[in-house]
């Protein structure tokens, strides 16, 4: 029998393709997590459809809303305005508007709580460093800071270590992994902005587009602005 | 002006002679954690009794009861039986089932989420090492390892600290530095059994009692068995 690994999935592509790796080596148990972003419903939609393609029990579904009562991010708090980019200007000096601060740190605790609950020994989570939004949690110095504070604030019986498989990839060979391991993308949702068909300007949807461009693939979702 | 910082502020002892030592530099908010614990409106009165007696207009009451969801303590699991244990063995070997599985990492994500928007500049918690309950997260390496992934994980211009004032403390002197700081031992509430008289058998109410005893004060608070 495999190994139990717990996979973040949020929807979007990069989770969907750490999933098609991490099902190689473990059995996965799936998390994720709604905190009032915008597209929270649709983001849910698409990681059931994910975790029926790879029959997924064990999933688990947190609210983690009261990032709302915190504020500070487009993504939770609508008085902030959504970043919207040119593809010429790909890669952002600064931390755009729709980071929530230290997010991640959140998401990944609740995914190790639950991970010494049911006997998970890794934490599969699809960051990108390399071609991301510039949010200071998705470096692979944070995960290595993330794997000490496991290491000293959990059980001494316990070794849980989080994964980032994807970290160093590029958009584009994301896709190309994806298809090769028969990831279903086209169950997957980037956009922050829309819920029916992808705005295509946002950051996420201009990083996605790139990156199925570049892998000389077409995005199998539909665009209001399929070409940025 | 004072520069501002965060208090995790449970409505026990620790925290409220933590924040005392706050005060003493800083301007403070307040930041209270409902995770659906057994005494929670109990310690959700403490709080705001504690804030309204340093008359601390910032508070945070987050509720993070998805903690049920995960389970695995007696604190939020009612089918786990709460320990209790002869004051002759006061020191565990193990960690105890009220251990809430790497739940001050949830606490003091939240804190660092709210003080990147606010603009505070230090959390203190009043996590006791030495006399401690034996949760893995309440180590000084624990929190050692929590402000570097902080120091990695918030935008380049936050710096952010997690201060932890009586770590090193015995309950006794935490005891005398309260009374000595004019702390509000009174409001505070420690039971992890009961909401109207403390039960005095609790690992927090033995700690708790065998503090002020070897403090030589008497706990000013009311139990149903004061001698333990």
């Amino acid at each position: 029998m495999k190994n139990l690994a717990i996979v973040l999935v949020s929807g979007g592509m990069d989770s969907c393709v750490t999933t098609a790796i991490a099902k190689q080596t473990f059995e996965v148990a799936f998390l994720h997590l709604n905190y009032g972003q915008r597209t929270e419903s649709r983001e849910f939609r698409a990681f059931h459809n994910i975790a029926d393609y790879y029959d997924v029990g064990k999933r688990l579904i947190v609210n983690i809303d009261y990032l709302k009562q915190i504020g500070g991010s487009s993504l939770t708090d609508s008085s902030i305005k959504i970043p919207r980019r040119s593809l010429s200007n790909q890669t952002p000096a600064e931390i755009p508007s729709s980071y929530v601060p230290f997010r991640n740190t959140h998401i990944i605790a609740i995914a190790v709580s639950w991970a010494e609950v049911i006997g998970a020994e890794k934490i599969f989570i699809g960051a990108v460093e390399e071609d991301s939004s510039g949010y200071p949690d998705c470096r692979k110095s944070y995960y290595e800071a993330y794997n000490k504070l496991i290491e000293v604030g959990t059980k001494p019986e316990t070794h849980i270590e989080i994964v980032t498989p994807v970290i160093d990839m590029k958009k584009s060979e994301i896709v190309r992994k994806g298809i090769e391991l028969e990831a279903p993308l086209h169950l997957t949702w980037s956009c922050y902005g829309n819920s029916d068909l992808a705005c295509g300007e946002c950051d996420s949807c201009l990083l996605r587009l790139r990156g199925f461009r570049e892998a000389g693939v077409e995005d199998p979702i539909g665009y209001v602005r399929p070409d940025g």
